[in-house]
């Protein structure tokens, strides 16, 4: 189906495009009545044009859209967490969508949220994403949108991020200063950038202290619904191919746990035989045993840093002021725990 | 503020009252012009009465709502993932929303998905609801609900339950086959039904049992975001007051975890001196140790049963045909672990 036209609403409603365009813009020389006419027609028709960001921007819903690849998910449930408690603070509701890692559900959702009149998105990308146009179109038409976490780089918005790569090169790091010399790396999807820069700062790590860079030594998980599973399948795989090794940074908590299930099962002794670092800092790698070291990765304050950036853009889109897009780093911790050695 | 009536929309556009109200009902001999304006009005004005939900049940949105007391916690993220894997085969998209267990938050949520046109309902009560006067309206608008889980008895619609009793029961009865003696009950607040009859299941298997029920062995937790440092407080507590317990029936699986740490800290052995079983079956339970004995609540079946009512009453609005409002009861499963004695 092609998009609609100001033409074809005009035809509708049998005035002039002009007319159209004009009470889309709030002109004042067009009647109240024709201006609700059109507004309403141009919404039956699903009518999508940079005027609807004007109206997005003169009428507030105060209602915000947020897209996340899964909800279930303990990282992404503590970035919401964060989220609603500054939005709830300024007054706004939050609408929550899944995009269940799908590119095509994704752009439904975006297409939804609009149709719903929210003043501002907030997302971050499905693992599926790798065109991104319609993140592209949503910026032409001015609608404000703050991507957190798995964000694209080339998508000129405002973003909030951790360094995922000098985080992951602290947590090789750590394994190193342990004492471990071959060091294995269960990496994440091919696609996310995150993965891709958790792996390049395992490589860096390695190289700054003289180990060598064994591709086979690198796993990779989908890191999906199956992310426990994975971590116990490569758990096993790890120890038919090498029998050497002594360390394995995880790219996240649910695969390392995994691990730990898998090589508790077969008596591989943690830290003794393999020191572990996973990635993330689920609540649940502070209660298994050993408990887990692992990278505090700060999703309640990325939710609450979203939003702030989210609303100051729908303010001053409000009032007309300039905006600058900013990108803010927030800093990672590492959680020193049971599964390395000291 | 009152709620706007017919006689203001009249006013505001200057036409009779018949005609807005025809209008809104979509009757034939209203034009198409008018119709559209009424309706733009009424919504500018926030006019929510029946009419509406008959805009909603012959205008799909192909959208639903979802409105659960927390996004953050094991078993709602098991239901929001059997809604949506239900939901997308039929087409939907899902808005979920947060009430926060608060009941002001949940009647705003209500009003906003009524403004944003979804085609039905689905929700779990906030443990703040007392009052159900948000839900009884909406079913007299005839806008299609279902409650799930956290229900009230009272409300007139279509629910997907567990028997919260009968599994208590199954849970304590198992204690006492084990051969517990004195067993210890960490409960719900007061006001959930669910709360409720895992509780009166604790005590009916004790008196089924010849086991006389001692109140100061119940102990009550809030169950939110500090309920593994509630399982920890209680369980120190509980050790204080009684040194005779040798087992629990814990509420909630983060709340027996909570106590599990803490047993294990002052070095109680489960289940050699007190066998505990929760009640939920969080991924969590599986992998700790002792690996948790706990109630399967099926999550997902629930969300994939609720939707699917849900589903069944749109379509039936929509044909006008007459709706019964049915209520499912879910199987629940004792799932055998090492925090019990065989």
């Amino acid at each position: 189906m092609n998009p609609v036209t100001l033409k074809q609403i005009a035809e509708t409603l049998d005035i002039s495009i002009a007319t159209v365009s004009k009470a889309l813009k709030d002109y004042p020389d067009v009647s109240k009545k024709t201006k609700l006419l059109v507004k309403e027609t141009a919404e039956l028709l699903n009518y999508k044009p940079n005027a609807f960001a004007v109206n997005l921007r003169t009428k507030e819903s105060k209602t915000i859209g947020l897209i996340i690849p899964e909800v279930v998910h303990h990282f992404f449930s503590s970035v919401i967490k964060g989220i609603i408690a500054r939005a709830e603070k300024k007054g706004y509701l939050v609408i929550i969508l899944q995009s269940s890692e799908s590119y095509e559900m994704e752009k439904k959702q975006l297409d939804l949220l609009l149709s719903k009149r929210v003043d501002g998105i907030l997302m971050s990308l499905a693992n599926g994403t790798a065109n991104f146009k319609h993140l592209d179109d949503l910026i032409s038409q001015e609608v404000p949108l703050v991507m957190f976490d798995k964000i694209a780089k080339i998508v000129n918005c405002s973003k909030v991020i951790i360094n995922d790569r000098m985080a992951a090169y602290t947590a090789t790091k750590y394994l190193i200063d342990s004492g471990c010399k071959r060091i294995a790396h269960f990496r994440g999807p091919l696609l996310p950038q995150n993965s891709i820069d958790r792996f390049l700062g395992y490589k860096k790590a390695l190289s700054d202290n003289n180990i060598p860079y064994d591709p086979s030594l690198v796993y990779i998980c989908e890191c999906g619904e199956r992310s426990f599973e994975e971590g116990k399948e490569n758990a096993h795989k790890l120890l038919e191919d090498h029998n050497d090794v002594d360390g394995i940074f995880i790219n996240t908590d649910l695969v390392a746990i995994g691990a730990i299930t898998e090589f508790h099962r077969i008596g591989v002794k943690i830290p003794e035989d393999i020191s572990i670092v996973g990635f993330s800092n689920w609540f649940m790698s502070s209660v298994i045993s050993p408990t887990l070291t692992t990278i505090d990765q700060p999703g309640y304050e990325m939710g609450k840093e979203a939003f702030k950036l989210l609303y100051k853009e729908i303010k001053r889109r409000k009032e007309n002021l300039p905006i600058k897009f900013k990108t803010v780093e927030l800093e990672t911790k590492l959680i020193k725990r049971a599964s390395t050695r000291n």
